[in-house]
C-alpha cells in the first residue's frame, strides 16, 4: 500500500470528523476529499443510522462534477449495501473517484465487500492505512456487529467470602473510595447502566458519572431499569440528565438497547439482576471489587446462576487484578471455545470427575 | 558493640547447631564456647524443653573450670529463668565466663533479663550480633509466644463469587495445579494441619504435604481432625507419618497443639471449621485461593462468621495477591487497633451508618 503523505494527513482529519458523530447502532466515520493536486476539497462524517454516510456526505459538499478524478479518504471500507441509503460504493464510482484509502475493514455481510466493488470499477483502492487506529475507533461497534449485541459488563462489589451485604443489610460501603472512584469513571465510558428495581428501591441510585468532588462526567450512560415493580415518582434515578428506560425483561431490555445503539452495556444491577445476567450467558466481562473483609451470611453477591455442577460452571480467565486503595478489582472475561464475547456455559474446560458427596474442595 | 571475627563465625555456626533442635514450646537456640585465644572448645544447642539449654548443653562438654575466662556465643540471650532447668545467666556466672555475645533478645516475661544480671555480675555482654537471622530463626516462636498460642492460617479454595463446590456438591478441582501445588508448599513448612471431621468423611484427605510427583515433602504437619463424628478405620489421613490428634473442641484444639510446641497451625478444614475459626476471632492469616469460576448456589466457602453487621465485620488487610496459573492467591490479616495478630471482630474501622433495608453496596 503506497500513500502519500496528504492521504495520511487526511486520515488523521478524517478520524477527528468521525468523532463527531454519535455512537450507535452505525459506527463513526469521517472522510475527506482531495483534489488530484493533493489539497482537501470536502469534508464529512456519519451523524447517525438513517443520514447520510460520510462519503456521501462530503460530495454532498461539492458541486457536480468536481469529484472526478478525486480521491477519497475515509475511515471504514465504502459499504456496499443498500439500507436506508444507497452503497457509497456506487455513489463513489458514479462521482468519478480516481483513488478511495481507508482505514479499517468492514466486516458487515451485508455491508462488506465495497473494495473489492471499487476495484472491479477501475478505481484504485489503498486499503488498511492507520488501520489500527482505524479499529480502535469502532472497536465497541466492531464488537457489538459481532455479538449482535452491546458488550455486556456485570459490575459487583462484594466482600473476600462472595456477600453483598452484612446479615443485617447493610452494604454502605464494603468497598472504599477508590473503588467507586474506578466504578464512576468506567460508567462514564458505557453508553447504558442497568439496574434492578429492588437496587432502585433500596438504595435510590443517582446512575450518574460524578468525579470525586460531586460533579458531572461530561458523558452519562443511559439509565435503565429492569424489573416490574413499581419506581417512585421522586427517586433519583428520575432526575439523571437522560431519561431512564424501563423494561420488564432482561431479553427484550438487550435487543431494544441493541437497536437504540447502545454498544455497551454495565449493569450493577444487585445480586439478582447480576445472577440472571451470568445464567443467562451474557456477561462478556466481569468486574469484581473485592473488599477485604468476611461477612458470612446469606447476602450474596451472586445467587443462583443455574450451575448444577462444577463441570456446567462458566470458566473465566483473570484480565487483571487491580489494588484500588485497600480492595481489589479483579476483571474476568469467559473463556470458551468460541472465543471470549460468547459466555454461555461450557464444560470443556473442565475434565476431572466430580464426587457427588464432597462438601468442599477436596484436600488431599 | 564490638565482637571479634571469630565470634562473629561462632555465632553463624550457633545458628546451624540451633536448626539442630526441634520446634516446639522452647525456641531452637546454639551455643559455642570460644577459649579467650578465640578457638571453639565446646558447642551445645537446644533439644526441646525439659532438656538443657544450649549454654548448658556446651558448658556440659568442658571439664570444670575449662570456662574460666571463656567467651560464650549464644543464638538467644540466656535466660534469667528457673523452670525446669535453672536460669542459664547463673551458670555462665558460675562457671566463670567473661564474655557473652547474643543474636536474638529474650522477649519472654519471666525468662528475659538475662543480660542484665549478666552485666550486674561484672560479665561483659555484646547483645543483637547478627540479630536479624538470630529473630528470623525463631520468630514462629516468638509470634507464638506473643500470641499465647500457635499463629492460625485459614486456608480455602473459593470460585470467585465464593463458594467451595457446585450445587451438586462437586469441586474437584475448583483450583488448578499450580495453586494445589502451592498449598503442598505450605503444608510443609506449617507444624500441624486442622481440618473438620465433616472434610474427613467427604473427601478422605491424606493431610501429607507432596510434591508434584507425589513423594513428600521431608517435613510433615502433624494432621489433626476437629469434629464428634466417628472417623472410619480406614481413613487415609490414619496413614499418615504423624498419628492424626483428635478433638471435639476448636479452643481445645488450639489450647492443647499450643502445649505441644506447635507455632504454626494451618486450618484446611472446610466451610464449618473454617467459619468457627474466623468466627473466633484466631484467624492471623487467610488463604483464599480464588478460581475464575463462577458457581452461584448455597455452598459457601464460609458459612456463618457471627457478623450481624457490616460495621462489626473483621477489616482485613490484603498482604499480596498472586497468580498461581488461572487462579489467584488472597493473602490477608486481619486490621485491629491492637495490630495483626489481633483477629477479634472490630469496628473502627468502619464508620459509615449503615442502611438498614439495603439489599447490596450502595449505588448512587
Amino acid at each position: 500500500m503506497s500513500v502519500s503523505r496528504a492521504e495520511r494527513d487526511a486520515m488523521r482529519r478524517a478520524f477527528e470528523l468521525a468523532r463527531r458523530g454519535p455512537r450507535g447502532v452505525n459506527p463513526q466515520v469521517g472522510a475527506v476529499v482531495l483534489s488530484p493536486a493533493g489539497s482537501v476539497i470536502a469534508e464529512g462524517w456519519h451523524r447517525g443510522a438513517g443520514t447520510a454516510h460520510a462519503e456521501v456526505d462530503a460530495l454532498s459538499h461539492l458541486p457536480a462534477d468536481a469529484a472526478r478524478g478525486a480521491t477519497i479518504v475515509v475511515t471504514l471500507e465504502p459499504c456496499n449495501h443498500t439500507g436506508r441509503t444507497g452503497p457509497c460504493a456506487l455513489a463513489l464510482i458514479e462521482a468519478g473517484v480516481a483513488r478511495v484509502v481507508f482505514s479499517a475493514e468492514d466486516p458487515g455481510v451485508h455491508s462488506g465487500g465495497g473494495a473489492a466493488r471499487l476495484r472491479a470499477a477501475g478505481v484504485d483502492v489503498a486499503a488498511g492505512l492507520l488501520a489500527e487506529e482505524g479499529v480502535a475507533l469502532i472497536d465497541d461497534w466492531l464488537v457489538s456487529v459481532r455479538l449482535g449485541r452491546p458488550f455486556i459488563t456485570v459490575k459487583w462489589a462484594q466482600s473476600l467470602d462472595g456477600r453483598a451485604a452484612a446479615s443485617d443489610g447493610s452494604s454502605q460501603w464494603i468497598t472504599g473510595p477508590a473503588a467507586r472512584a474506578d466504578v464512576h469513571e468506567r460508567r462514564a465510558a458505557t453508553d447504558a447502566i442497568l439496574v434492578g428495581t429492588g437496587t432502585v428501591l433500596a438504595d435510590d441510585p443517582a446512575l450518574t458519572a460524578r468525579r470525586g468532588d460531586g460533579t458531572l462526567y461530561e458523558h452519562q450512560p443511559l439509565p435503565v431499569v429492569l424489573g416490574t415493580r413499581e419506581v417512585p415518582r421522586d427517586a433519583a434515578i428520575r432526575r439523571h440528565p437522560h431519561e431512564p428506560i424501563f423494561f420488564d425483561r432482561l431479553d427484550t431490555a438487550v435487543r431494544e438497547l441493541r437497536d437504540r445503539g447502545i454498544q455497551r452495556l454495565f449493569i450493577e444491577g444487585g445480586p439478582t439482576v447480576a445472577s440472571a445476567v451470568v445464567r443467562a450467558g451474557l456477561a462478556d466481562e466481569v468486574l469484581a471489587y473485592i473488599a477485604p473483609v468476611l461477612l458470612g451470611g446469606d447476602r450474596l453477591a451472586l445467587t443462583d446462576i443455574g450451575v448444577p455442577t462444577l463441570a456446567d460452571a462458566p470458566r473465566l480467565r483473570v484480565v487483571t487484578v487491580e489494588k484500588l486503595g485497600d480492595d481489589l478489582l479483579v476483571i474476568a472475561q469467559p473463556v470458551t471455545a468460541a472465543g471470549r464475547f460468547d459466555a454461555a456455559p461450557d464444560s470443556t474446560t473442565e475434565t476431572e470427575p466430580a464426587a457427588p458427596d464432597s462438601t468442599t474442595e477436596k484436600e488431599t
